[in-house]
Order: structure tokens, then sequence, then C-alpha cells
């Protein structure tokens, strides 16, 4: 008899790839197949590779779907269809959005007697629980979260967009001086923009107006204007050297008082030398909620402030209060 | 209509007073009495101080009693009693006696049908969650704890007694240089001895042999002998003016490899001024959580592990998603 939580993967780009590298390292997982839009033969994978207009035909082989799709298009689109199928969980990470896109989820999912757990990753994800707990543990306090070092994927494509720049990638970098001042607990205010800097590494084209990118970089309205923003350029050699990984992290730093004015400090902090494959793990340790929820017979839809984190274990409650409490 | 949560505290030491201050912070919640084994018109508070005695009577008066023993005879005792007639939450933290601790609690929560949610402060507690965090999102690693810079009441206890001391306060300093080797991910074995030193501040009695003092604290079984320990001589001035807080606080730290030996990490850290009353807000936090879960009509032992951060917080669903998500 087969006891493994049984899951398919929807979409096989960078975050899909790492849920099938993270279920390798998950032994109470199987992988039942890869469901792509792309024509599944000319994929190479040792997984099995099937055209999502077949995902119907899975309905009693999989237990979880994981949605590995982007967030402007693909999962607004798929997850509620899917869901109606499938017990799923996404990353779904347009913050602004999320209120809207969990009440469509909400009300499928619920229908359907599925469970949809949204967001999942590390912001939104883990750094969104450490919020939360910052925030009740000391409410007399004030939260910072910082971003970086990482690559920003719409500041890239807007480097790129410039006349005369071949290839280039962007990095949000956490002020370091600025972390140091909100560890002090003075609950000073910082902007987004008072917290990071952004330094860019551009290939530029033969013979471009290096000034003239330098220029139009630095002051590029929404995306550098208001930043500290530095530019340097680099060949094409070197970008696919150094410049080719996915690295990403940052801080969620909560400062506080409790009593009469005693200072208190809590600080979550992420250093990942790739962004997608660590959103991958979170993904797959979630998958395990949902597979829990779902025989527990709930329904609806979920985010990660919903979910105990003994049900993230393959271990058992007595275990887990044995070897981690 | 009163909607306050109606809590009790049970013992007046450094925890209670703590939940006291803590609950000033937060006003969902309504202090209703503090039970003590002393003198109730003896002691100073502006809350209503009762005898332990008469905790019978405000059975249909409190929602959930935050206990405040310690967890060497008070707690044992104490809980399965006041479980029995109320909800509770308590920071029992004899990591060792977890297991038979909840099994005892959760065999009288569920005949009484109350709640009874053991072990919550930092750790066990916040350090726990985030050591089973590390576990399911890098399987394939190795997580780290290190304690401090804070006070440990039993090394403290163990200088005191050493003949020509008057009176003396220890610290558990992490090693800086094992935090570093740590964070390079190198997986690295570390036993305690080795993640951390021990800095005794002493206030040695007139005339006292300061080399035989210094010489029975370093040498000394189990307490110091394998540890790399500082003894410092001062004043007991200066152990009034720079010693009296209880500072504390530390490290949870994983390491790990996702895909094809990619590098991540994850690092949870505390610095706290008052370990006491960080500990009591943690408390507070969780003793929403076990009035929500007694109304939702559950019964039975929990630990942290086994509680949604959702629970934690006075703010909806809906309100958790749009502002922290």
């Amino acid at each position: 008899m087969n006891n493994k939580i049984r899951v398919g993967i929807v979409g096989y780009g960078n975050l899909g790839k790492g849920v099938e590298l993270s279920l390798a390292q998950n032994p109470d997982f199987q992988l039942e197949a890869i469901f792509t839009r792309r024509n599944p033969d000319k994929l190479l994978s040792a997984s099995k590779m099937v055209h999502i207009s077949e995902i119907m035909n899975y309905k009693d082989k999989i237990d979880v779907m994981i949605l590995c799709g982007g967030s402007a298009t693909d999962l607004p689109q798929q997850a509620p269809e899917i869901a109606e199928m499938f017990n799923t969980v996404d990353s779904f990470d347009t913050h602004a959005k999320i209120p809207e896109y969990f009440n469509r989820l909400d009300e499928v999912t619920k229908n359907a007697g599925t469970i949809g757990l949204i967001s999942v990753g590390w912001d939104p994800g883990l750094f969104s629980l450490n919020r939360l707990l910052g925030e009740v543990v000391l409410p007399s306090g004030k939260d910072y979260t910082f971003w970086g070092r990482g690559v920003s994927q719409g500041h890239s494509d807007a480097i790129r967009r410039v006349e005369g720049v071949k290839d280039g990638v962007q990095y949000t970098v956490p002020i370091e001086s600025a972390i140091d001042m909100v560890r002090t607990g003075k609950n000073i205010e910082l902007s987004t923009k008072e917290k990071h800097e952004r330094v860019c590494y551009v290939v530029p084209e033969v013979a471009a107006d290096l000034d003239d990118i330098k220029s139009k970089i630095k002051y590029m309205p929404n995306y550098f204007e208001e930043y500290d923003t530095t530019v340097n350029f680099i060949t094409e050699e070197e970008l696919k050297t150094n410049h080719k990984g996915m690295p990403h992290g940052g801080f969620v730093i909560r400062t506080g008082v409790t009593g009469e004015g005693t200072n208190q400090r809590m600080e979550f902090s992420l250093k990942l030398d790739s962004n997608p494959e660590f959103t991958s793990s979170v993904l797959v340790a979630y998958a395990r909620a949902v597979y829990r929820l779902h025989k527990e017979g709930q329904t609806g839809a979920r985010t990660v402030l919903d979910i105990p984190f003994s049900y993230l274990s393959p271990k058992s409650g007595a275990e887990l209060r044995k070897e981690l409490l």
C-alpha cells in the first residue's frame, strides 16, 4: 500500500523545477506528474510530463496540486479552475490583490470540497508569519521589513529596456546603517528608499554612450529616481559568471517595549542562494498541510497564517514535542 | 456587554508581574484577579489579589488562567488541578519532561472539557517553532540554538554557594566565532560548550581568597568545568547597578541545501532586556488562542506547534490578510 502524498506540479519554470528538486528531499511525497502548457515531449525531466489539457484525468490520482505559475496572469486564471478538481497550494505574491484572490478561491474551494492554500513562500509567507508574531508579542512596537541582497526581476527588466543596454541585473540591497538604526529600538520611521539601495550591473551595447545609460537608469521614475542607485558596467562574460544566480533574502525586525519601557527585539532573516528553490521548499512543506486539512474534511481557502506548524512536518505530535519543543 | 477575554494570573513572581504589565498593552483582555499562595493583602498591586484557595469561586468568571509558577514543582502540581476548572496556558520549560507533562494535562483537559496550552515562551516556544520550521523547509540541513547573552539562574545559584562568595551573577554568552562558523553553512557539529562561554560577576566576602573562589568556580563539575569561564570580581554596588536586570535572548540558525547543493539559511533571534517580561508577553498572546480554541469547542492539551498564528491576533482573518500577508 502506498501511503505517500501524491502531488502534481503545474508549470515548469524556475519554481516548478525547484519543487521537483524539493520533493526529492521529502520521501513522504510522490510526484505523479508535471503539467505544462508547452509540448511535454520537448521538456527535459525524469518526471512524467503531461499537457495541462489532460489535468482532469488525474482527478483521483493526485492529492495536492502545487501551482507554480506567475501571479500576474497564470494563477488568477488557473487556480480557481484547478481548485474545482484538486487541493492546491500556490505562491501568489501580488500583496495588494491577496484579499480578492483569497475570496475567489474560498468560494470555489468551499463549493468543490477542496483546500486552496495561497501566498506560500517567504514574502508573502514566512515574513508574514514573523510580522504577525512581532505584532502580537510586542504590541507596543514597530516592524521593519528589509529585502535583499537579491535580484529584482522587475527592476532588471527595466534596465534592459534602456537604450544601449544589452543585458543587466539589478540587486536590491538593504542599507546596513538603516538595519543598525532599526536594531537600536528607537522606533524610527523609514521609507522603502531609506532602507534599500539599488545596485545595477549593466552590459552595454558596443559603442553605447555610458554616461547616457547611467543617467537614464538613475533618473528613471518609479524604479530608480528616489533611490540611491549605483550603475556598474561589466562584460557579458562577467554577467554570465557572477550574476546568473537568483540570490535573495532579507530581514523582518520587530522592536518594542514591554512593562515600563523595557526594550525587546525579535528578528527573522533569510540568506538564500536561490530564491526560487527556497520558495519551492516552502511550498512543498505547506503541501503536506493541505493534504492533512483535506483529510480532516476541511474545505476553503487558507493562508500560512491559518496553518499550525505541526501540520508541516511528517513527524507525529508526540515526536515533535519530544524532539523539537 | 463585555466582550473582553477574562483572565486570571496564578502566581505573582517575575512572570506573573510581567503578565500583569503585558495585559495592560492588550485592550481585548480583562484581568479579573491574581491568585497567590501568599497573603493577598500584603502584596502591592492595583489588581485584585485573591488567595489561591478561593480559585474555584471564579469558575464562571474567568476564561483563561495564565499559570506563572515554576516548572520544577509549581506547574506539575497546580496545572492538572486548575485545568479541571479552567482553560490554562503555562510556560512549562523542563524540556525532558514535556511529553509526560503534556500527556497528563491532555487527560485532565479532555475529561474536563478545557484547553491546556503548555510550554509557551521563547524556549520552549518561539525557538521551538523556528526549529520546526527550519527542519521542514530545509530538510537537508542542520539547526543550531545559541542562548544568551543572558543570566542563567541555575549557574548564578551555583556561584553563590561557593565559599567566600557574597553574591554573584552568571551570564551565558554565545561565542561569536561559533555563530559565524555556523552561518557559513558548513553543517559542523558543535557541542553546547563549543557554542557558549560563561562569564561570572562575583562579589567576594571581605578578606576572601579570590584565587580560591576563581578556581572553585572554574573547575566546578557540570556547571563550569567544561566551559570557557571568566570570573570577574566586582563590588556589591556594581552588582546592584549593572547586573540586576534579567536580559536574555539567543539565536536559532538553520543552514541547509536545496536542489544540487544550493546554500540556504534561516535565522531567528531575540535580544531581550527582560526575559520574564518577554515570556509574559508571549503567554498573553497565546492566551488569546486558548480562548478561541475553547470557544470552538476544542478540548485537550496543546503546544505552540499546534496553534495557527492567526489565533494569536485580535484582528480578523480578513484584516490579517490585508495588512500583514
